[in-house]
């Protein structure tokens, strides 16, 4: 039985994911901010419904590279967007690399190749969870502007959301829901 | 964009996974308690890698089970084992069912059967899927009584446990896992 | 002393009622939702006032039955509104009778017939606790709303909010309520 | 209309006991402590309980007193017992008074002459409230204590606990709970 | 080492400034409102950066004045404002001090000194941290409206915010805060 | 007015502070941990009051330079000790620097240098803070070993804890801690 011990070790610092809580919420005031661990789930759902309805995508790989994605936090923690001005470039990369190369390491080589592709985002599957990534976020956010809390109206103000050249079906979706959610504003 | 209503309402939806916490820790005095968005996370992370190991079956689509295997309680709840006492055999897995009808509408025919299939529990995708989503409840149970949180002494007494014809892999896990438990406990 | 012990253990599962949170503000992001036993305490205060200021009202009878009218939840939950299309009609009242039966099981038949008395909702007693319950809900969305926290609008479209013949001290103190909340919300 | 306003602003007022954390428990690292809402629940169902069960009580009375016994501390908070070190004797008790006929002026006199009887504890039924407001603070400590939360041990050794001369009902019911506690924490 | 007990024990009981929350937060509905210690730290801050602008100020020992104002707290609990129309006049204020003496008595008699000068408030070191503690207050007053938690608006309305006679960098600090506040209102 | 704005910015930024959970708890599953503004507020303390007797330290710098030490989290989160591992040398160290710069822009050179000094640590004031910043934690973990919660044990066996050459009157306070510690854990 003692075969099992990296990877039990592995199945329970997983669960580690359920208190670190995502900063960019924790830093505007969101009560009880989403887990890193109800982000990934999240994630997972909308690249695998949207990945359905997309030509050209191993739907089963970009499901497999979201659920590693965010793993390295559990070594890293989740850094605030703001951190990165303040590292070297490529040093905050080339941690979570190393970070998930340690997490992964009782699993097959294949497991840490996953995350070698998100990061590099090429492939139509990497950028898939990268675009849905982006989405789930401003779900998340819309959201929270329901519930009343967090001081969240700059998110919608990125002028990375969705450029030309992503997913058709993500960027209609933020229109979507960026259109809501200025009619429910202005309603009000 | 309107044809994008419906998806794009379940997106939002499914979110709501995040405040529902699950019932058995709830009343068991856990502090913080896990949520159904971070169960449904680390369920599919148990049968990816665990799915993986074994032969004869088909991960990805034991992926996609588990995707969708709590939905419905965003519509019931997450109901404590108890409620079954109360409720004429069957009628809860039919409310389930038609909850999770009414859920994944705006998905292809392809995500309900994705249910039923968990719901008869025969295939071994299914199968999988059952075995992880006890495995899990066993691994947080380990984590919170390391943490000092709820009086859960009760699930490892639980005879259902992982009886003979289960996945050996899972099996084997949790006798590691249960091993490491109760010498913890003896140390201690 | 063991002739204590069903009540003992009433008497601790009872206090279960605390962790117990509220689905319909849970589902609609009430950061740190109203527990069951806190609703509770609330109806049977509305109860005892406004049952002092009503003619041919058992005061005492109407306390006790808002005692005991939610504690089906110890061994059922709350569910929220939505499962009711799920379940056949009258499963979920038979499964609270049930559950009422089993928690109730440690005090004199008298217990059980307030429940009875409160699910047929035919005497003033028990008509007047279903009103309050009903107001109570009002009351703390009403906090809630000015604390800014849940999505809770919805709550005062709903065409069964206080009908003609409820008690019409009841209804006054809910038009009340809504006009002071409608000049709060025009104000801003 | 207006007449109700009096009567509105205590029923929103008195939703206000939900955030009110306990004062003894937030002091010994309980996580997220029973509420004084809550408190006031449960020490109603035991006073309805065992009042049933005792001669000579007006249970409808005490259920009464029970509703108010905590009510001041909307407006002075629940003050840990340390305070009462550094106050000059009877100013507390004194300030609670004042609070509570300005939190109950809405309500007719009667119900300020419940919290006299309360204070004054001379009666049947102001003994029992006082009797049952202990004991649900040690079934509370029981349960926290099975949860593994806060440092409450010292609470056990309280010589005021049910000492000669209280409800014999209320004084076994203690004795059971206590000799439950110890046999748990030998086996453990 | 046993010379060092007293010293330790106050070490730990001021760490039991973290659970208790402030009540003017508590009973205007702030999700997770902040603590005393917390309140103190931003006080400390407040007071170095403005005492270092602020001639004939020793900038030292107001912040050890900053440091001990808020420890009676742990004796006697964060009274709410309400309830000093309920206490004899003085009584809060001596009973503070006698809470304080108990507090710091492991400490040289300069740390009680500190605190009489607090009270007193005539020292400049004093009334700077008398404004601090109030300029502090009306931050996090902004800060919670951003995040949309709370019914705060009374805050603004106090007539002691900041009257002639104070610190003119505190008031100047405060007006800014306050017309930015309006203005943010006023766009949305 | 307008002068005041970037000191006004700097006020509501460092309130930040108090939704920054410590990392370090997080991760071993302490319910509602501490913030980075409450372990400031006690660091402060602790520094002050062993300041005041240690020969040879200029208390107020000291206390200076704690108020200061855990800003870059601002920018930068509060990294889980792992972290260090996947990071170049120096580049958490580098990138804290830089963020404090920014944070303190606002403030006169001083503040910088105070930083500069704590991160060589070569004063006695620095040495000071940083053995004040490892007892605060031993103390913490202290208190929450007596409340039940996290998974903290591991925390004893740090050799870094205060060896040789530290300040004698924190060593000290750190072995009767310990004693007591070990003391109670035997009873049990």
């Amino acid at each position: 039985m003692k075969a099992n011990r990296p990877l039990l070790a592995l199945f329970l610092e997983i669960q580690m994911l359920d208190p670190i809580p995502r900063a960019g919420y924790v830093l505007r005031g969101v009560a009880d901010p989403e887990s890193v661990a109800e982000h990934t789930m999240h994630v997972l759902f909308l690249v695998w419904t949207l990945g359905l309805q997309s030509e050209g995508v191993d739907v089963a790989r970009a499901v497999e590279i979201a659920l590693v994605h965010d793993l390295a936090e559990l070594r890293i923690g989740d850094l605030p967007r703001t951190s990165s001005h303040y590292f070297p470039p490529g040093a905050k990369k080339a941690a979570e690399a190393a970070a998930m190369a340690d997490v992964l390491a009782p699993l097959p080589e294949r497991a840490r190749r996953l995350y070698d592709e998100y990061q590099e985002g090429t492939t139509p599957e990497a950028r898939l969870v990268k675009a849905c990534d982006k989405l789930q976020l401003m779900l998340k956010v819309a959201v929270y502007e329901r519930w009343g809390t967090g001081a969240l109206a700059e998110f919608w103000d990125n002028p990375d959301n969705f450029p030309d050249g992503g997913f058709p079906a993500v960027r209609e979706l933020f229109e979507e829901l960026r259109s809501r959610r200025n009619a429910e504003n202005g309603q009000n």
